[in-house]
């Protein structure tokens, strides 16, 4: 009874009392408060505990028997049906929020024809992952270290920043490990971007085409794309003139998915029109840049964040990213991963700076680079020899997913 | 002298060009484009490349150098200066967004008095964590998997969905792994469930007081919050009544920070308000309850979303929670987890299934229980004894942060 004396009615309502009663019995059967076979109380047991007449009980009740929810049988009163949860008035499709309705769904698997060779894949060969030599170099670094199983200080592990740093600082990009926020994966290192620098409407700039996953976080932070179309030197800048952009998300390096590395001279375009429009600039960007072109945030550090990984390099499993960027930016991006997240987890950062310091990623890169360019040539023979109608676009190799 | 061909100056604008060619200037000094010790071309090429009158140009050098970005020396011409970029024009806390602004700043440190006992650590003693036996099981769960270092199925690896599973079904809590989506912690388990189901301003009741960690994600969120005041027995759900609301947060077991456990008749009133509100419920809850209370996700499986970790239980350094719902739930919150970070590493996702195969975390939490209450035996004892007129608030034990 007690789950009848919770029932709130309102008599002020122009909504029938035998219509409020209906519906609150309704939905705890659908809940499965009322579980199938259960015994509902007499309607002269409801009519008393909630002080209604019993006449709008019976009505309610005639309307649970007649939409399948309850039936009467002799000698048990009115029983919850075992099929009633099939008429769902509860339905959660109907509280989904707006933004999460904006992201695109997941691209419908290819129609399964017999498959000869996937190029669609753009995810690193795994077997060039040294998967002994990390797993031992791990055992090492989590042995006799139980703080790696704590909470964590806000921008991640300092051993692991002391790499990254230096592994930038090779690239040009001078940041010190306290300008460091480890993340879990590049996608959520720009997940963090948007959710800290911009809100709904937003003005946001961004190569188009670009790739699938930074729109969908886009769409997901409801941001207007201001797009930046693709050329063959990058992108054009021009729809940024004379306008408050608040981010400009770029690949100046093998763009995904053009596989165009922008000139120096669009490099200094980029800057500029982001300087012009107030724009913070996020450059998501190689490490070894095959370019040896310079990084926009060795150029301008004041406003760009770099945006980095090891997924694209090495292997996508770990999840783990960074954004490199001036303190006060770093600081306010800590504060949303520690809400969102509270941290990456600490055993695989350490295990990571081990692998990084031992320079076995740089190892493992050069190994496959080797075996790929190997592949590239004899496929680019058999294209010649076997398809030679087929065209071809790209660069050398085609930006693969952070 | 492309990073002056590329300046846009607006010639129908009311702003003098002279302004106009200030801020150009002083922008690309700041971010470093113009670095420190840079000469600036003269005045003559930029007013000729510009097309602009020379005075213009002039007038806005004489600024540059009233505003210390410049210096002239003799033969050097107009130079930028090394602290040039002191008087900062580009300022990244002016583009932070309003849901970042909205989210607590961290607390301040407490005021450095010597300390004597620290009662303010609510995390598990890492020292009852069998660390060996972790990295060892680890170790084996890895060998011979490179599958492992691949992108992953979007809910979480199968193994460790049919353990959570195998646990969950000890409480009561049905749920197939098809139901189960692994989440990095329990906190971006809820975040994901504001996002997926809430925008700013949707109504969301929690406790009050309630886990700071999910007040903050609430205001992040922009949620307004609907309060449901503890009591010795639970939440007080008067608020939600005949209202529509869109989530229910709540902790029915040893709710942090009263440490209140729900009882049996306010677990139905919970239940009941929700399914009126039309709220999805969100129980935050432990797989082996003290209370030995049924958990609300047991009593309404349609309308409540389970959310677990091993955080509270064993330690937080895994960062690996789960959230176990109705199908249609889980697949909508998988589809933003994916847009958020793609995945939970997979590698310690293996670790940890074969971790809970083998009974390990049970053990584990039992070793630590009972040295818990042994503490706490002892502590009681000897503040009745030393500080007898010191209060004393909360149940057995305190809920720990998840």
């Amino acid at each position: 009874m007690d789950q009848i004396t919770s029932m709130t009615l309102d008599r002020a309502s122009r909504e029938p009392l035998s219509e409020q009663l209906f519906a609150a019995f309704a939905a705890r059967i659908e809940t499965g408060l009322f579980p199938a076979g259960a015994r509902l109380p007499t309607t002269r047991e409801v009519a008393g505990a909630l002080a209604v007449n019993r006449g709008s009980v019976q009505a309610a009740y005639r309307r649970l028997r007649d939409e399948g929810f309850a039936s009467t049988r002799v000698g048990s009163g009115t029983v919850v049906r075992a099929d009633a949860r099939r008429p769902k008035r509860f339905d959660a499709s109907e509280l989904v929020s707006r933004r999460a309705s904006a992201i695109p769904a997941a691209a419908p698997p290819p129609v399964s024809a017999p498959m000869i060779a996937d190029f669609s894949r753009l995810t690193p060969d795994e077997r060039f992952f040294p998967l002994e030599r990390f797993t031992q170099t791990l055992t090492e670094a989590w042995s006799r270290r139980p703080e790696l199983w704590q909470y964590a200080p806000p921008l991640g592990l300092d051993e692991l920043r002391v790499e990254i740093s230096r592994r930038l600082a090779e690239s040009g990009v001078t940041r010190s490990p306290e300008e460091i926020l480890v993340t879990s994966g590049a996608q959520q290192g720009l997940d963090l971007v948007f959710r800290t620098f911009t809100d709904a409407r937003d003005p946001v700039a961004m190569e188009s085409p670009s790739y699938p996953g930074a729109l969908a976080l886009a769409r997901f932070a409801g941001v207007e794309i201001v797009p930046m179309p693709m050329t063959p030197d990058g992108p054009d800048v021009t729809g940024l003139r004379g306008r408050r952009v608040k981010v400009v998300y770029v690949m100046p390096e093998r763009q995904n998915p053009t596989g165009v590395t922008a000139t120096e001279e669009k490099r200094r375009e980029i800057l500029e029109a982001a300087i012009d429009a107030g724009a913070l600039v996020i450059e998501d960007g190689y490490e070894e840049p095959e370019s040896g072109l310079t990084p926009l945030a060795a150029r301008a550090p004041e406003q760009v964040v770099w945006l980095g990984t090891l997924s694209k390099d090495l292997v996508p499993g770990f999840r783990i990213g960074w954004l490199a960027a001036p303190r006060p930016v770093v600081e306010r991006l800590a504060l949303v991963k520690r809400t969102a997240d509270f941290q990456t987890p600490l055993p695989l950062q350490a295990a990571i700076a081990s692998f990084l310091r031992a320079g076995l990623d740089r190892e493992a890169r050069r190994a496959r680079a080797s075996e790929v360019e190997t592949r590239r040539k004899e496929m680019s023979g058999a294209r010649g020899r076997h398809l030679p109608d087929l065209s071809w676009r790209g660069g050398r190799a085609a930006r693969s997913s952070g």
